[in-house]
């Protein structure tokens, strides 16, 4: 896979770009909505042509990844899937996958080979101006096989991404949202969550964070918008992630008065030891 | 101020040392508890003089700065308290401050300046093996004066931890510790009962962690041992903080199922707004 279409120059669309741009020997096409994303792409060089027409993006791709936000892959998709070729291999980068897989396999069902992926790997930047060629390095993307079979098409998607640096994970589209919902948009919620407790609570104290603070919430400087679309669409498993969440934290206040050192001290214990195991990235 | 007496070369007494001996100029003198510990101090060229004996370090010293855990400063106080001087200055780095600063007050009347402090710095690594000297750099430190109004030693304290690199707050003792509840002891639980609940749900998620998840939970490997006593000693204030944090948890859960999009959008825009004006050391 040589001719790699990319459609949407956010974030993730931009760093695969540049990225395959470093690594060198692919034909890269990227489309934008936006007249004015076309400026930024050419003025950045992270593609060999960058176009607001999709037919012509993606006419010869030989893959190609669709790096839109969640509410619009599916008329997005619509509008790709009479340009393809019924060889040609479609991935995506949505946080959520069972409902955007079903969508999408269905739209492109005997018209292109569909595989969903998600790539682990973010920053509370976003847009083109926070593109990096190494935002994959060590990170993990989940491929998500479904009922159609087509372990050829899930070969070359996920060797794709070991292609960008990324470490390779196969789940099912229902147990990838389980996951992603407790490692992801659980932290997110938890994470403003702190913020505007401590704001309710006395805002005089944001005067003496520590980098520990600064790191606990760092995630919630990410676009509301772009988590609005992740929590709507993977509201199920979120809700049962937090439920579990506040039954821990209620559990963990019964310790705390009257304070009990053996639970105190099992709780902090558990939560080192088996964060110490976790292999992060990089 | 030029006699500095640190006692205990753990991650915050280690870094204050290293810190001194890079700004030069003082005579850094180190207690520690273990003999060991006076080699390591020793090799690592942290002090001008190590020793395990607390009159050798705190006799001749302009400032005395206890840097051993809450649970053992009023005894340690008391052993040092007939070593010094009246006019000697002594502060503390203990991470609560009623308590402390109560205990440690009533100890030094008469015999020494007592002024409370706690440089809001720390990583998750521990002991002399983790000090740097640029610990302090940008960090918040909060200097907690007492009823006993002596502001010359408030003004010396604060003039010691700006050398050290830090920014000076001021708060009362009682208030320091709602603070530190709200910014630092509850980040510390809500870290660790994320991590716990990923594991109690669905511990292959485990595979698929991205950089968020990683520093959402970073503060939790810190050790268990440290933090039982500052849970022990400020186990008030942060179930204040810990009550209000899962009532707004709770009342986000109301948001997302039913999916309320204006719910879920002004707790993520209140959220990234809070947080993006925040000052964060570095």
């Amino acid at each position: 896979m040589k001719r790699i279409a990319i459609l949407g120059p956010g974030l993730l669309g931009g760093s695969i770009a540049l990225c395959l741009r470093v690594a060198g020997g692919f034909h890269v096409a990227l489309w934008a909505r936006r007249p004015e994303a076309i400026a930024e792409i050419n003025a950045r060089g992270c593609a060999d042509v960058a176009s607001t027409d999709l037919g012509t993006i993606v006419r010869d791709a030989d893959l190609v990844v669709l790096c839109v936000p969640v509410e619009v892959m599916g008329s997005v998709a619509r509008d790709i899937a009479d340009f393809l070729r019924p060889q040609t291999i479609v991935t995506d980068v949505g946080s959520v996958k069972a409902a955007v897989v079903a969508e999408l396999s269905a739209i492109f069902a005997g018209r292109a080979r569909f595989v969903g992926s998600h790539p682990m790997a973010g920053s509370e930047f976003t847009g083109l101006a926070g593109a990096r060629a190494d935002l994959f390095a060590g990170a993990a993307c989940i491929v998500t096989p479904d009922a159609t079979g087509d372990d050829a098409a899930v070969e070359a998607v996920s060797a794709f991404w070991c292609t960008l640096g990324c470490r390779v994970v196969q789940l099912a589209p229902q147990e990838h949202d389980e996951c992603v919902a407790l490692v992801s948009h659980l932290p997110h919620l938890v994470a403003g969550t702190l913020v505007r407790t401590v704001a309710a609570q006395n805002p005089r104290a944001f005067a003496v964070v520590g980098p520990g603070f600064r790191d606990t919430t760092r995630v919630c400087s990410g676009p509301p918008e772009l988590w609005v679309g992740i929590l709507r669409q993977n509201a199920e498993s979120v809700c049962a992630a937090l439920d579990a969440m506040i039954a821990k934290l209620r559990d963990l206040r019964q310790t705390l008065a009257p304070f009990s050192e053996s639970g105190v001290r099992a709780a902090l214990t558990e939560a080192k030891t088996t964060r110490d195991q976790i292999t992060f990235p990089k």
